[in-house]
């Protein structure tokens, strides 16, 4: 039998069919177009599902069960609460879907998906705990208690973009403030980076975007501070000062048996783990105690439809 | 069958016969002496579970398990790692306990044993996950998943006192700063209160202190923004909106069904509950989205008692 696991994303939809063992047999994807009617777009999904599927020389028949990753929160009856980049408030996907294909169906948070695939196929396998961080966009997250997506008592379970992480800190969209993702993000990251750009002008993130403020993205930051490149250097070690305080916090609640690093930032590679670590000091009551190990995600972007798939194995 | 509970602590030691229920049958306790070589403290504790086991009207074949709840770390070797109160580390309890008394022998954080009583017996009995913080001289806490408690990857976990609350705060006696304990202790609030005094000498706190800083203690700050006194206000508004930020920061974490305050604090009743909520806005992306309950302890002093019983109950 296979799992297939559809990424539902703002952007693009992607469709795999895996393994019992966590590997990808065959995939497929579309556009969302996510301005569309959520039906047209669940009927996509059921489309590119028998797709994957014919394309990986299989029917239905072969198929155990269907995950969606979405990017927002679903309650057990499988209505999708809230979706902000799809606009979604109250879908019933699961019931929706189910109308073209008729096998059991589960739907979690991508982040919580994309932490699943880690601890299925990735760095965190094998691990009893596990907290996955995506540093993208966004900041997100997923944790893994015994091989299962942890995802609270009410769906929001590790929502680490909005823990908080600076009182009376930088407002967040959310409406709060201080949040973890207004200092740990892509986003936050590109801030400050284009504010030292303003400030000095002669830095090599400037040269890589071209000489436009504008152009800046994390890449050119991080590729500047790989240069050794102060101002580059300055942005990038007070985001993974913040980072590692994040992480600290998580370290003291939760204590998992490893933290995984993913989304866009995470491609920075050693170079973010070196920058963090220093800032992560043992507390003397517990110096002897070792910290959670902390890793980089090894699936990329075949977490979040390896994750997905995976739901149904539990 | 019925279940031994041992709260150790660095002053009292407090033994009690407990139900399959969680009801105490019969109790004894005695002081630690702390500064004793560990031998003798164990010893010591042998002979009142014998002592509380024959109160009860029972003798050892009675109890199918005894429990041990300490202030620090142990492995599931039953060696305590590390605890302060006591100055021990690497104290091999289990096996000491075991030349006494021959049953299996549970260990737990005490803050986890806590954790664990409430859910049993107290206010969260019947979540499927809590997270029990006790506000006392320090800060502790326990989380509890599926009736049991999570002690993380190395036994760390639910030290809530040590998660980073404000970056580069107060410097904390772990040797970092602004962890949760330096905002949301007894401790944190007496030390806010003795600066009010001295900018506001006419607060009722000092009246209640017979004018000497030295003698405030928390209480004193409860009785008197209870009656309004603008300055016991002030700091304890600021004490409940750094508890508020905590709280916050373990709902977008971990959303547990319930959040539960314990330790001396907590005495401050509703007025407590009162003084935290306010503080804790939703956040925008999920303001439908119910939050986790948040409830007073309702065991006190038991708790220890019951919750280390409990650990053989698992």
């Amino acid at each position: 039998m296979v799992y297939v696991g559809i990424d539902l994303g703002g952007t693009n939809i992607a469709v795999g069919v895996v393994s019992e063992a966590g590997s990808i047999l065959a995939e497929t994807g579309a556009k969302t177009l996510a301005e569309r009617p959520y039906q047209a777009i669940i009927r996509d999904m059921a489309d590119l599902v028998k797709k994957a599927v014919s394309k990986a020389r299989l029917t239905l028949s072969d198929v155990k069960s269907i995950g969606i990753g979405i990017p927002g929160v679903a309650g057990d009856d499988g209505v999708v609460f809230n979706c902000t980049n799809l606009g979604w408030v109250n879908v019933p996907l699961r019931a929706e879907m189910q109308k073209y294909i008729q096998k059991p169906i589960f739907i979690d948070n991508d982040a919580n998906a994309a932490a699943l695939a880690e601890s299925v196929a990735g760095v965190s396998a094998g691990c009893k705990s596990s907290v996955f961080i995506t540093l993208g966009t966004g900041v997100g997250g997923g944790i893994i208690i015994n091989g299962k997506p942890f995802s609270g008592g009410h769906g929001r379970a590790g929502e680490i973009g909005h823990m908080t992480l600076v009182p009376d800190g930088v407002p967040c969209t959310c409406g709060r403030n201080g949040c973890v993702e207004r200092y740990c993000s892509a986003t936050a990251l590109i801030r400050s980076a284009r504010q030292e750009c303003s400030n000095y002008p002669d830095t090599a993130i400037l040269q890589k975007a071209g000489g436009s403020v504008d152009r800046v993205n994390a890449k050119m930051v991080i590729d500047a501070a790989k240069e050794g490149d102060a101002s580059a250097l300055r942005v990038f070690n007070s985001f993974a000062r913040y980072l590692a305080m994040t992480i600290s916090t998580i370290t003291w609640f939760f204590d998992p048996d490893m933290i995984v690093l993913g989304g866009g930032i995470s491609y920075a590679g050693q170079f973010l783990l070196d920058a963090v670590k220093p800032w992560i000091p043992p507390c003397q009551a517990f110096e002897k105690l070792p910290l959670p190990r902390l890793e980089l995600a090894t699936l990329g972007n075949e977490a979040g439809v390896v994750g997905a798939a995976m739901l149904g194995k539990q």
